[in-house]
């Protein structure tokens, strides 16, 4: 039967990618107001063109729509697909080789805004249930879909979302998108992803910049954010806020276990990145288990006073800093955000004042023992030529915890991204082997899910 | 015979401030490059016409002109005047009621871009060297004019131009710009200077910006940078280099003394500055002999990574700091550069660049028990109907040292300022009844100097 399906799949393929040049020719900048409405409608017909039924909802509070699909299969058994139409500004376009939102095939690749980030992906998952459906005339298992049109701007309203719509959204698992395979054609897994924090400190002096030549009796915020900063965090690494590792669950030795056969891109990235040593010289495994376990406090932005070039005496009159934490199971924005202020109070930095830019993101885990996990890299197993490889989390952020936490079931990235497929940057694209592969891999499992 | 020359002062009015329009009406402003020699041949011409003997020297290594002036007295003891000719730039054009090289009189006043800062200083100077000529046929004493156009970039040339002509600039003692009456209408005496050093902090991390999911391995530059600044100054305002105050010396009785006299601004200047206290709580005479004579270290500027509207969540590859010492006799720039460097390094930052963004001026003092302050303070009672003030030092810096030190003379700021006089702003000003008191006070002043 699976031979059937992918068969269909191989013969179908020019179907699969002139849906994906449809879908990435609609510009849907979420960060920009650009094209949001025409994504969601084009999203819903698509869907609907499968025999899914649409729902198009508005989360609370947001500008951009949500669209829901669903179609019930064999089993009751039920996936939850979380996907986002959204896609970056793509800006700087003298960059692009081809216009942005012309979608370009060249050389066995695709090339267009989203294409990887991630309309490669709703399409992958789209072509998977009409070769289902048209081999096996059903689905074997459920399928729902929540994708976004937000997420490019750190989906502000997703959780609410999620809240208030847990019996529409109820699943058995949730498929993330935002992986793929790795240099060595490896697909990957991934179980999890930090939370974030993102706070701004302000420290006002004067009521306007004054000449420096006051500086010995006018307080200067730029001294008052330096020192305040200081007490956040020393050389030595460690975040020194009262109590900020308290809920930090030690990762789990199966999660160890995998972090360790995680294969190793130490010289790549510090080559990349044009240096010749990590923080605290972490090398090995314990420096890829204090990269995936361990939470930070970043300085994303310091501004005060005169940045231009050459010299001006001025004392200023407000010194700010952008920060963000990226956090850890079981760590709560909300609850770091309060452990800050505290600790800022207790060194005397009362007058230090702290505002979220953003809506604070929870970190999220899927055990490695999950029946999902199982499933997804046994179905990987029969498509692809190389192991997987299981993350059991990420570093970045994202809305997991909605799916996970809200909604308490396993979730799981995978997706047909490569390691230059350029997300978020100019020329972004996809290799169309690795979108047929993505396909295979949701149809597999999906066949097994039914069985099981 | 000091009757007939105030009165020849006052009855020559009209064509004093007919001069001071001249001046105010051609441009000059040095740190854009407009109209720099069109006011040195300017300046000469008026000099010329004074029957002072003039040279324009190019200062070594600068772009605008210096105006030497000459014109031998009865006596060898002779008078040098500094001032320059530079003006600021006169943006923002729209806050100006009049155009800012259209000199505009009203209600007493002569509203001008230079009219105070200093243009007004070298006509006072001119008219007492005019009424004194037509009364007496001769100048009491020799005087030299040293008229820069780079004051208001900072005066880089000023010291190398100094050293260079040592035999020419001799002189007993040194008239400085840049004073004048309190708001109570007492005429300030100014005895000193504080120096400067002006540098810049750069910490470097990877050779990009990066994703700050990184913050785990990679170095952030900008913790760097306030873990360094940290180091340097602590929040009971003790600057934390070794070295630092090494060569502070204490000001003598007589400059605490002059120190308490002053009037005290504290209440004005908080309320002006929206503050409730001073650095440490200072208050009276404290706060006046700290503001006097301490070293700062201010931070004018602080940069890294993002500081737009909103989030990014970004690793920033460099973080830069600029930051002004004003220091006091005997502190040096370049001795505070090298210990500022020898601190870094102890404290592990060898990887943060100095470097220097316009050159240092050492901190100038005149004695109080200087003669020329004593016959300048006398002059000024035959004047004024308020008795002087003598600040020992402002907290401002400026080249004055390059007369104390370099030539070894005595060196006293006066002039026809008032506090509203709007220096380096919209609607610069001055009021005629200072100008003509300003004439009055130097016409004294020679005299005085003649017979001593």
């Amino acid at each position: 039967m699976l031979k059937k399906i992918f068969d269909y799949i191989d013969n179908h393929f020019s179907e699969t990618v002139a849906d994906l040049i449809r879908l990435c020719s609609q510009p849907g900048i979420s960060a920009q107001g650009i094209g949001v409405e025409e994504s969601a409608r084009l999203v819903t017909a698509m869907l609907q063109e499968s025999g899914i039924a649409t729902q198009v909802l508005l989360p609370p509070g947001g500008n951009c729509p949500l669209v829901y699909g669903e179609l019930a299969g064999d089993s009751p058994n039920t996936l939850l697909f979380y996907n986002h139409y959204d896609v970056q500004p793509p800006e700087p376009l003298e960059l692009w080789t081809s216009p942005p939102f012309e979608p370009a095939l060249y050389n066995g690749h695709l090339r267009a805004r989203g294409a990887a980030d991630n309309k490669g992906n709703i399409i992958a998952r789209l072509a998977a249930i009409k070769a289902l459906l048209a081999i096996k005339g059903s689905l074997p298992v459920t399928i729902k879909f929540c994708i976004e049109g937000d997420e490019e701007i750190g989906s502000p309203h997703l959780a609410a979302f999620v809240r208030e719509h847990r019996p529409l959204l109820r699943a058995d698992g949730c498929l993330w998108e935002g992986a793929g395979v790795n240099w060595q054609g490896q697909p990957t897994l991934v179980l999890g992803l930090k939370g974030i924090l993102y706070v701004e400190l302000e420290a006002q002096g004067a009521s306007r910049d004054v000449h420096s030549s006051l500086a010995t009796i006018v307080p200067n915020p730029a001294w008052q954010l330096v020192w305040a900063l200081n007490t956040l965090k020393d050389p030595q690494d460690n975040i020194l806020i009262e109590g900020f590792y308290d809920d930090v669950r030690p990762p789990t030795s199966a999660e160890v276990d995998a972090a360790r056969s995680l294969p190793s891109e130490e010289a790549e990235l510090q080559q990349s990145l044009g240096l010749n040593r990590f923080v605290n010289g972490l090398t090995g495994t314990a420096l890829t288990l204090h990269h995936l376990f361990q939470p930070t406090v970043n300085i994303c932005g310091l501004y005060a006073g005169y940045i231009g070039e050459g010299s001006k005496t001025v004392l200023p009159a407000v010194a700010k800093a952008k920060l963000d934490f990226r956090l850890v199971p079981q760590q709560r924005p909300e609850d770091i955000l309060s452990k800050l202020r505290r600790h800022l109070d207790k060194h005397g930095f009362t007058d230090i004042a702290l505002s979220q830019a953003v809506e604070g993101e929870e970190p999220a885990r899927t055990p490695l023992d999950a029946p999902l996990v199982q499933m997804v890299k046994e179905a990987a197993r029969q498509v692809y030529p190389m192991e997987p490889v299981i993350f059991p989390t990420m570093v970045a952020s994202g809305p997991m915890a909605c799916f996970t936490q809200t909604l308490g079931i396993p979730t799981v990235g995978i997706g047909v991204e490569y390691p230059d497929c350029r997300m978020h940057a100019p020329d972004e694209n996809i290799r169309l082997a690795d979108l047929a592969l993505g396909v295979k891999h949701l149809a597999a499992l999906m066949e097994r899910l039914g069985r099981s």
